[in-house]
Order: structure tokens, then C-alpha cells, then sequence
């Protein structure tokens, strides 16, 4: 008999997934099949796209499609689109979807991968009497959500093609960073508020670095402010964003405040959940018998330390889809932890700002009462004769014993992607010695002849073995 | 009484030992004298600059200086500009100097370090009756050379300050790479010549790909082809660059045949030297009792199999005269080997061309008779549906077992560093599945969801265990 094999959620966990086990039971002589339910009508659709898509750099929603529904199924995938899946028996080996028609349907599967993704973070104040957004209010999370953002920003949504002026973007995180650029580009006065410092990812002193390259970039940024409300027009669209003491007019209000895992279906079953609201795989994405999770519905292991942490991002999904998949389908794949490593820019206004991290804050990484040592070193991304030489600020976090905690870059062109050199070497447990004493690449087009990370790592041993630099 | 320190040579691996060896010996509340001798006027000068000085990038010698005689000396190092090391006695523990008026001294030391350097490889054609080049021909390797460089293809230094038109370079590596984009931004008509394809440190496939990249950017390429003489004009000048079949014409020509160590010293007092010719430290520098050698004139150990190599490169340099100073000042520091790792560009002629590469080639690698898998992937150096999305191509090398043997990389804007991961990942003895597993960034504008050098590692990974990508 020919095992069925349900992935509930069609980006990329579950199409990872999916294809990951079509791939190992092909290999293993064995035949599956693989039938995925889809919710919306798009599969393995780059969220991470929609801030290029708003600023034009994008020209439509196809382009952020990596692979179509006709794709997936031309390589063997029983995909369903706008088919949710409603309820989850975990005894019984069943879950009930419902279909584009209204009506529902249970599906068996001998083996399930949950892998329902996140839902953006959405305050009471953004939503309409109706459930829906108030008008001019909305995320940047779905395809749909892109969609309304080109039409808000070209004018095409608005009555007579009359553009927004001003936009207010709520959270300082990614989104709201990329979303703030978009905004910039597409000439509309730009406000972000947020609650702590802009990239709280980062230390306080490294965000501030970011916030100060978005203000010469021509965004308004408002720090350690609360918005708690909005202030609407006669005709119920928002005319300003509202804090204990302020109000920040705004046509548009974009909201960059994070996501949650998205677990109604899994928590039904009774699946457990985590301290952040998400499932709990273990290394090889299995949360039951049969049963395996990936991707943003999931909590991960962060790998230095063995703590749960949330990290909903596309690479990690990616990851962990193909670890269910292989395994599910009789291979043994593990996946490996995260460091948390994330980069993303602010090139607006004649500026361009790179932001590249890993490993733990210092508040994170000392919550437990742990020591971390750190240190910022300011550097040039070329050899500084070099035209292209930009400024470079690399903070670096270790253990008095040397041991690598984290580190952060905020800089110039070149700046972001140097964190990968970081991240690898922390894979591995790397101390800054190591790293200082490691073969990276020089020529004076790309780094001074000690990369800059690898002098902030450099100096920091020094301090640590009592040696002035 | 004060021990004396005596070295050899005031570049990055003289100098940095000097300093490292007052910084711990400081730190140790030791005292040293640290003499340093220089058969040149200049100090810690960047050679690798003198391609972008020739192009315009930079406007003067100065610039290339890191650090100049009197910021060393203000630092305490007694620096002797134009004083040959003529002669070493190890067992009278004396070095004779040869100072800038011609009379001699015996210098005593307690600790010597030699930091002698290379020089360029100099074919007998290459040079005139009185032992100097034959004017228009030229390497590319001191100040002085790129003085001579920069006034050449200036027309300052021709007659009528006529500039010259026509340039051939001879060799196909980095400097020869790095001066034909030079040249041909000068707006000469350029040819490279080499023996083999160009960039003989990546495997033919990879070499290829560069060259395809300077065709479309101007430059003609000759490879296979072995420079065996010139033609000269009646005033003596170079006329064209001769091989077994063919003649180049030439109004200037350099030379990017590679640097052999400058050992002279250290073979007149009966130091041992390697396959190479270089000295043959052991990994805390040491050559002898109390005598320590660092930088271009040593031969060193490659990280993942021990074998010795000779890669005279300034990241090396600085990093084996820190070891050697702090070993000699008291400290305990090792090399931990080179991995190969290397970087250029060419970017000329409307073609922007990144390379990086790190480990030995598919030749070098199998030249003992080890097996190596390989696999070239194309990918993107952004998500595709970015505008700075550029292709890149990764060649990554690995054993059956999967451990990694080298990576290759080809491609346009933000390719080339991208080999530090890969070098991260190997110090550490990575294999091809740790590297597709590593939590690596990603954004849109920096990097496909899975980094292309993770994608090649993963394809692989799945190659070696047998599964179809």
C-alpha cells in the first residue's frame, strides 16, 4: 500500500518538505504520496521580497513566486490550494480540510508534517469594527498584503490616484526597517516608531548606530514609544498614530511588530507548545509519532546553548522542511540549531547601511547570569586607500574564556554578509582567538588585510589575555 | 641587562613582530630592545595596493604606507631605513648590517627574527646588459615598481610625455590579473599572456570562467603560451613580447610571474630551507635557538593535511610575525596553517568579476593519489528577482567521506568574500553537510534564502548520498 504522506502549509517548510521526502522515498526505492494543503492560493512565496516589491525594485507578485502550484505539481505533488485544514485527530491519523467549495473532507496520512507558518503580530487598535484592517493600516507578511501596499504607494488605491504623503511604520525590526526604506524611495515622509531602539536584535549601542544612518536617510525615528491607539478620519481611514504623548500623522501606517507561530491546528490536538507559543520538534523535526513540524510554526534550539528560542525565518524553514521530509521518509537527517543569524539594509537617501548579527544579545546572553566580555571596533570595509573603503563597526560578545557569543556589524557596503564568517566559525564553537588566527580572504578591493571582523576578534583576545592593543 | 631583539626586514611581518614583541613583553613587565633593519626606505607598505595605484584608485605612494618610519619609531621600535642584513652568525649571535653610508656593523641579538620577504620571479629576458630591466619592462611588487607604473602609463615618464598604447602582461594570476584591469582602465590596448589558463589556483573550469570575463572587458587572452624573450626597439625600449609561435607588441610590459623567497641570509648561515626555498618554521615560527621567521620568506603548513606550501600573501604575514613576536617576548602563540585562501577582481571595461578561492585545486588535491568529488552550481549573488542579482558559480571540492577539500568561487558583484565562509567552515575541518546545514543570513538583496555556496555544499551532500538534486 502506498503511504500518504499530508503537509499542511504550502511555502517553504512544507514544499521542502514535501519534495525532500519525494526525493529520499525515490532514492530508498519506496513510493509516497505527498498531498499538501494550502490555505491561500500561492505557494513558496518570498515574504522577505514584498519591502523590494513596494520600492519598485520588484515589478509583480509573480516574481517572488520560487516555484508555482503547476511546478510543484509537475514533480509529483498532490497540491491543494485554498484548502485549510480545520481539525487534527492524531489518534485516528486524520485531518479535516476544507475546500475552495465550503465543503469538508477528512484526509488519512500515515505520516503528517505541520508546517502552518506564523501570523504578523496585529494590536486591537490596527483592526476595523469588521474584523479587517482599518484602511491605510496593514502588515507586510503576505502576498496579499504586498499587493495592497503597491497599489497604497503608487496611488493606485487611493481615490483619483491621489499618493499617500506620509507614512508611519510601527516597529523597528526588519520589516520595519525595509519597509521604512521602501517608503523613503517611493517619496513619502517616513515616521517609525518604535517601542525600544531601532533593531533591538542588536545591542542598544549597535541599534543606535542603525538609527542614526536611517535618520541621515531621511526617517523620522522615535524610540522607547508605545502607539496605542490611531486618530481616524470622517471616512474611517487613518490620519494619525498615536502614543501616550504623540501623534504621528500618517496615510499609511505599514506594522513591522514580529509574527507568532501560527499552532490553532497543531494546540487542537494537543500537541504542546512552547514558552513563545510554538511547536516543539526535537532534532529531527518530530513532535509525534508520524507527526513532524518545521518552518515559523516551531520553536528552534538556539545551538550554543541548548535554550528554546523563536526564530521565524525563511532559511531555518527551509532547513527544517528538508530534515522532516528525509527523515520522514526513512532517511536521518538532523537539523543543526540556529545562531540566529540574520542581515538586512537601509539604502535610502543617499544612504546605504548594512546590519549583519549572530548569536545572543548581551542582555540575552547574560540573562542567565552568564559574563560576556565585548568590544567595538571600527574599521573599513576595503583596505582604507581604497574608493570604496566604507566605515565598518563590528561589536563582538565572547565568555571571559574566550568563547564566541555573538557578534554584530553595522556599516557600509560590504558590511551585512561578513556576518556568514562569524556564523560559521561559531558553528563550531569557535573562541576569538580562533578566529582571530583564522585564513580569510584579503585584497584591497574587499577588506584591509586583517578582515574587520577578524580584528574586533583580535582585539578582544588581546584584552583578554591583559595585552593593550 | 636589556635583551636585544634584532629583525630583518620592516614589512608586515617584521613590523608586527617588532610590536607584538614590545606589546607582551610590556605586558610581562619585561624590557627589549627591538632594532629593526630595512634595506628600503619604506615601512609596512601595501604591494597588493599597487595595481589600484597604477588604475588611479590611489593617488599616492603614502597611501599604501600602514605605517610610516616614525609612527613606528614613536612606538619604539629603532628602525634603521637603508641597512642591509649582509651576513648572519648564529653561533656569535651577530648580524652584520650594512648602513645607508656603506660602512658595516656587527649588530649582537639575543633574538633574531628574519621577516626577509621575496622577490618577483625575473625571467633573463626580462633584464638588460647592466642587470636592470629593459626599459618599458617592469614587475609589479615595490613602491618603487609602482612609482615606475604609475608614471609609465601617466606618459610622465616618456619622452613628450607620449603614453603608451599597447601593454602586455605576462602571467596569469593575481597581480596579473589586477595590473591588465589596471591597464586596461588606463585605456591601453591589453594582452595577457600565460602559460596555463588563467588563475592557475582554481581548477581549469574556474579559470576559464575569468578569462571569458576579461575578454568581455577588453582584455585578449593567450593562454598556454610560454613568453620566452622580447623584441626590442633600436633605443632598446620593448617592442613586442615573443613566445615559441607568436609576437605581442608592446609598449610596456609587466611581469606577474609570482614571488620566490629572498633567503640568502638565512642559507649563508646554514638554515635549512624547503621545497620551495623558504625557511621552515615550525608553528610557533621558531627556525633555530632564539631566531624566528615570519612572512613571505617561509614556506608554511597547510591547515587539513599538514603538507608544506609556499603562499606569500600579507595575511599570512601579519599573522606569523604576531606569533613570532609573541613567542620570542615570553608569549605562547601558534600558526594554525593556511588554508589558501585568496580573493580578487577584475572590474574593467564594463565587467565586474569576483573571485575567491580557498584549499587546494582538484589537481593539487589528488596529486597524492586522495579521490575528490566535485560539483560546480549557478546561482545568484542576490534572490533572483533583485536588481543586483548576479550570477555567481561555486566549485566545491570533497572527499567521498564529505569532508571539504576546497571551495571555488566566480561570479559578479559580492561573490568574492563570500569564500570566508567556506574558509570558516574548513579551519574547523567542516564537511559538505555541515556547511548546507549552518545557520547562514539571508535578505533579499545579499543572498538567495540558501547562500549559493551552501546551495553547492548541499547538492553535494545529497550527491554523495546518492540522491538525485
Amino acid at each position: 500500500m502506498v503511504e500518504r504522506v499530508v503537509v499542511v502549509g504550502a511555502d517553504a517548510a512544507g514544499m521542502s518538505a514535501a519534495h525532500q521526502a519525494l526525493r529520499v522515498a525515490r532514492a530508498h526505492g519506496r513510493v509516497l504520496e505527498v498531498v499538501v494543503v494550502e490555505r491561500y492560493t500561492h505557494t513558496s512565496y518570498s515574504a522577505c521580497g514584498i519591502p523590494y516589491w513596494m520600492a519598485g525594485d520588484v515589478d509583480s507578485a509573480d516574481r517572488l513566486v520560487a516555484r508555482t502550484a503547476d511546478q510543484h505539481r509537475a514533480l509529483g505533488v498532490d497540491l491543494r490550494l485554498l484548502t485549510s485544514a480545520v481539525a487534527l485527530e492524531l489518534d485516528a491519523r486524520t485531518v479535516t480540510v476544507q475546500g475552495p467549495g465550503g465543503g469538508t473532507e477528512q484526509l488519512g496520512f500515515d505520516q503528517l508534517v505541520l508546517a502552518t507558518g506564523a501570523r504578523p503580530r496585529t494590536p486591537a487598535w490596527a483592526l476595523a469594527g469588521d474584523g479587517g484592517w482599518v484602511p491605510g493600516v496593514r502588515a507586510v507578511k503576505t502576498l496579499d498584503d504586498g499587493a495592497a501596499w503597491v497599489a497604497a504607494v503608487t496611488g493606485r488605491s487611493a481615490p483619483g490616484g491621489r499618493r499617500p504623503e506620509r507614512a508611519v511604520v510601527v516597529g523597528g525590526g526588519y520589516i520595519g526597517i525595509e519597509t521604512a526604506e521602501a517608503f523613503v524611495r517611493r517619496g513619502l515622509e517616513t515616521t517609525l516608531v518604535t517601542r525600544r531602539e531601532v533593531m533591538s536584535t542588536l545591542d542598544p549601542d549597535m541599534g543606535a548606530r542603525v538609527r542614526q544612518g536611517m535618520t541621515a536617510g531621511g526617517v523620522r525615528v522615535v524610540c522607547s514609544e508605545e502607539v496605542d491607539g490611531l486618530d481616524l478620519r470622517r471616512d474611517g481611514t487613518v490620519a494619525a498614530v498615536r502614543s501616550a504623548g504623540d501623534a504621528f500623522p500618517a496615510d499609511v501606517v505599514a506594522l513591522g511588530l514580529g509574527v507568532e507561530p501560527a499552532t490553532g491546528l497543531a494546540a487542537g490536538a494537543g500537541l504542546p507548545l512552547g514558552a513563545f507559543g510554538g511547536l516543539l520538534p526535537d532534532d529531527r523535526q518530530r513532535v509525534a509519532d508520524g507527526v513532524w513540524a518545521a518552518g515559523d510554526c516551531c520553536e528552534s534550539v538556539e545551538r550554543l546553548q541548548g535554550l528554546r528560542v523563536y526564530v521565524p525565518l525563511g532559511t531555518h524553514a527551509n532547513k527544517q522542511g528538508r530534515v522532516a521530509g528525509e527523515n520522514l521518509a526513512g532517511g536521518e537527517a538532523r537539523f543543526g540549531g540556529v545562531l540566529g543569524t540574520a542581515v538586512t539594509q537601509f539604502v535610502a537617501g543617499g544612504v546605504h547601511l548594512e546590519v549583519g548579527r549572530t548569536g545572543p544579545t548581551t542582555e540575552q546572553a547574560t540573562a542567565g547570569g552568564g559574563e560576556v566580555v565585548a568590544l567595538v571596533t571600527e574599521s573599513t570595509t576595503a583596505s582604507g586607500y581604497m574608493p570604496q573603503a566604507a566605515p565598518i563597526a563590528v561589536k563582538v560578545l565572547a565568555r571571559p574564556d574566550g568563547r564566541l557569543v555573538g557578534v554584530q556589524i553595522v556599516g557600509g557596503p560590504g558590511s551585512a554578509k561578513r556576518i556568514d564568517t562569524a556564523a560559521a566559525a561559531m558553528w563550531f564553537h569557535a573562541g576569538v582567538a580562533d578566529l582571530a588566527g583564522m585564513d580569510l580572504s584579503y585584497a584591497p578591493p574587499f577588506s584591509p588585510v586583517w578582515d574587520p571582523v577578524q580584528i574586533a576578534c583580535r582585539r578582544l583576545a588581546d584584552r583578554l589575555a591583559d595585552r593593550p592593543g
